[in-house]
């Protein structure tokens, strides 16, 4: 029985301590929060539940194994590492951290340590990117050629980072587990228009083969928009993660180039055939990402979604930032 | 009653003629195209109708007063130049021409033999396009935040120019239409996959105030989609050109900042209210725009997609393409 | 402070628990089912909260003043009537009674006994719903023409009611709500394909001054569809209960019959301008309806949808049955 | 080369017109209508085709092989009687005839003089219903459950027919065509609310087997929808005909009844599988009606959309008619 310590009763903390409450493999041991307003709502909701408004209680406690870190991002550098030097796991909130040298620095420390670093990208763990990873591996969509993610919405504006910080790392953990190449630049655009973080931002990444990957990610649309269109040099298919059923349509179509009689001449084919939305598994994502940390933490077996998954997402949010403010100049990696 | 020759029976050019035949203002005096397929299908349908396959014919013809240019870009600058030259009037298809430099020398020589240039961006035509900019002129939208236009569908491949120079122009020609402000600079990125020419593209345009312009074009998407955003601090808006009705849906949604009681606090607050899709016009664009034609030829009058406005266009274009190449250098303009 | 007992808390039955238990104005004191996993769900979300598998307790408990009745249809009556006599206010599942007589006798003895029944009809709560009747009210609509509702998806099969009393009740209810005129007489035809109940219907409900009314209810739809079209003289709307947002759109259209020149001629002409998704209010309806049945216990007035409203519908069921059962014989109410 | 003449030029009759001009085993040897300005308008379009306002002209011409009426309901009879009268095939709009008795006069009478009767039921010659049957016949559905059709859109009113027989028998053709069966009842209701004519109606058709089929027509919606649901045993579908791509979704969903432990205990258990939109031919259906009808008058062989099959159509109607009139008694077939 792995014993559990969250830091973060925010937003998305919640959903970590009902989600470990459900899990056998597990206690949560107390939860922190520095505002009064939070433990109230863990005691109302678990009114066992052991609540703290100082994290080193959690940080040094003998009697915990791991800890959640379920915070801002600023401060998830200091926290992970005060857990890791007493030498508890981590199971921390995307992204990782602010700069990849503190990503760094804390995978090097879990490594000495012996510990597990697992970054909270849920995504990786939805029926539908798990589908989507199957069809890329058995070649159904052949070469890839792009993956175009727009992510947009109103709000919710964040008061320590970007737009850019905030909702591309869905899609670049995303795109780094689907594509499974090391990207060569990142471009980014974009623009602030009230607080003076950036709200709309475009982000192009260069990978090798000609792969070419884009998201847009907006806090000032007045549609909610999730859909990522990958295309194949076999099949394309379109994620819309908003759609109830059907959430991947997967299309037999393709274009094809064929030397025509004369000497330069192109012949273009297109192929249009079926469409197929393959059933999509429709468990909890962070309960199954959960049960794999416990399980990691058990064998000692590395997740996929280890800390250094976690800083390939850093550099490009890095970059991205460095590249945006100098107006798109191509950042390499 | 205005004569005018048509050069180009391709994809377009029977939507050129078709909609002439029905002005009573002007009559379609012969139609030239170099394929002897493309002359059968005006004789099948136009009985009555010249045709030739030299455009010399047309361009010398002393009873012809404007000619209608619609043939692939690379042909635009020598056709239009000898038709202004004969003293004909020019209506051309986008984009204008193939750089800036042969848009400029046509302007000039138009302007010197005081003769009507007008680029067919027909979609300035349309009744959502006109909504749009009654609403922005109106001050619907506020001052503006982001305009961003995605573009994508499955071919149709040119074997002359990329994605860019295909689809783009439309969407810089809307830009230009509404945004009403000089564009400061542009940064592209996109990747050719099958024959050479970049098929998926990303292109930023900077505008002063903060407003930022995207434009999303590929040719190898399995699904057609013809959707933009625009952002505004008032109201926002999604026009989708797909939709039979309700083509631009007007949500009354926005984000407020406002100074909350700490000195560097900030209050966000999302109104959320009706939305509203009202009745766009519901007229043929192209018949419109070519009525407009007529109409400025015989008074003089400079049309506002003049070719001006065309070179505003190929000159984005043109830095769209240099930034590209050099992987999303942001070019000045 | 009311004091609340709850029997039954099978599919519905926690949603009652949850939103009871927010409301300030009462306390659960208990909840009652036959099943003892049910039971065992209480206990792990409520530790707090009394048990028993006996409605009796619940029903003779002096500490309780209102029963809410959440169980199947079949065993309404019994359980009401002896809350009745027990002298509780009684909140209750739809349909309210397995048959008119039913319903008339427990509107008798509530009257008698100067206790409220209120009929669970969550969507007169809805912001949907209430907008939809504001704007007949106002008088936006004009006269009705139609109200014709879908309502399919697949399952769940019940085991002892069919598709009938299972989803109509719903649809029922609301045109009730909506029309607020007597109805005359009800056409109904369907299938049963499975086991016996009926699992295909469809309902006609004539009104007076030509308005009609239809319900297309199926328990084997491969796709789930909530949308209702009212059509008036003025306006027409468009009410999707599975759209996040713009749940109801008004069409400003509508068609004009004027007399020719002729003696017989008719010239029709048809009106299209814009469309309007009102803002809908968007606070969970059952929160709403049990504050109401709280206020209507506290005040003694007599909720709009008591047992008066409940036996309304349930006598349509009954006609819609029988209609059905005699393939579509109009049965007069 | 077969010789044929078109009666009738307003709303279809140009695309009859247009499609047999386009068939090379055809020639349209003159066309009739009654009104100067359709007269008007076919010699505007075809300058060397001969036009006439008198029937009596093509009916009698020794040049002319088959008539196509193209002309209002209740005119049918009286022209086709006349074109068989005189050894001529005949193509004829739907509905085939006003009564079942006329039909039957023409079917007897074409037999006698061994010609062609074809009813244009044009919805039976497209991809989509072509591939529904097809999935049936191969038992890709199982045994069928329902037909459930809706077809609604604002207009056009008919000045001699209601929406039952202007927009219903598409419905009854493609479920005649689908279902394979004859049918028992139909039942109706339905409304009129402005012109006298019904404008809003639901027909239940009942087959043997318990398979039931509805069609809702309305001519006062908002929206147009266009959307059958079929459901069977193994498979349900969803044929959406406004879809541009994808009309036909194949829902691997479905039902099944077990026994439980328990003696009267029924177990169900719901299959939620892949969807899967099989490509649609994109041909024009009335093109490929027009040529099955070339080939039989030439071969001789029954076409299977025939006066029979136009008769059983005419046969539902009048059932529905009658009906509704009785407000919803069903009338045996």
């Amino acid at each position: 029985m792995i014993s559990i310590g969250v830091i973060g009763y925010g937003y998305w903390g919640p959903n970590i301590v009902r989600n470990l409450r459900g899990l056998d493999e597990c206690q949560v041991a107390a939860v922190c929060d520095q505002s009064p307003a939070a433990l109230r709502r863990v005691a109302q909701t678990y009114p066992d539940l052991p609540v703290t408004a100082n994290p080193s209680e959690l940080l040094s406690s003998a009697e915990i194994d791991a800890v959640a870190v379920v915070t801002p991002v600023c401060t998830h550098f200091e926290l992970a590492k005060a857990a890791l030097e007493n030498g508890k796991h981590v199971f921390i909130e995307k992204p990782f951290t602010s700069t990849t040298r503190q990503a760094e620095e804390l995978i090097e420390l879990a490594e000495r340590k012996n510990l597990t670093i697992m970054v909270d990208h849920t995504f990786l763990f939805t029926g539908a990117v798990r589908k989507i990873r199957e069809l890329i591996e058995e070649g159904a969509l052949g070469d890839l050629y792009y993956y175009d993610s727009t992510r947009v919405n109103l709000g919710l504006f964040q008061h320590d980072v970007s737009v850019l910080w905030d909702l591309a790392p869905h899609d670049l953990s995303i795109m780094d587990f689907l594509i499974q190449a090391k990207p060569e630049a990142v471009i980014a655009t974009g623009e602030a228009h009230l607080n003076g973080l950036v709200d709309v931002a475009f982000i192009t990444v260069y990978f090798p083969r000609n792969v070419i990957a884009h998201v847009n990610v907006n806090w000032l649309s007045p549609v909610k928009v999730r859909t990522t269109l990958i295309g194949g040099e076999k099949k394309m298919l379109v994620w819309n993660d908003l759609e109830a059923d059907e959430k991947i349509k997967v299309y037999d179509k393709g274009v094809q180039m064929n030397n025509g009689p004369g000497l330069y001449e192109l012949l273009v084919s297109y192929r249009s055939g079926d469409m197929w939305a393959p059933r999509v598994e429709q468990t909890e994502a962070l309960k199954a990402e959960l049960g794999y940390f416990l399980e990691c933490v058990t064998t000692g077996q590395t997740p996929f979604n280890d800390g250094v998954a976690g800083s390939r997402v850093v550099k490009m949010l890095e970059a991205a930032d460095q590249s945006l403010r100098e107006r798109g100049r191509a950042v390499r990696l």
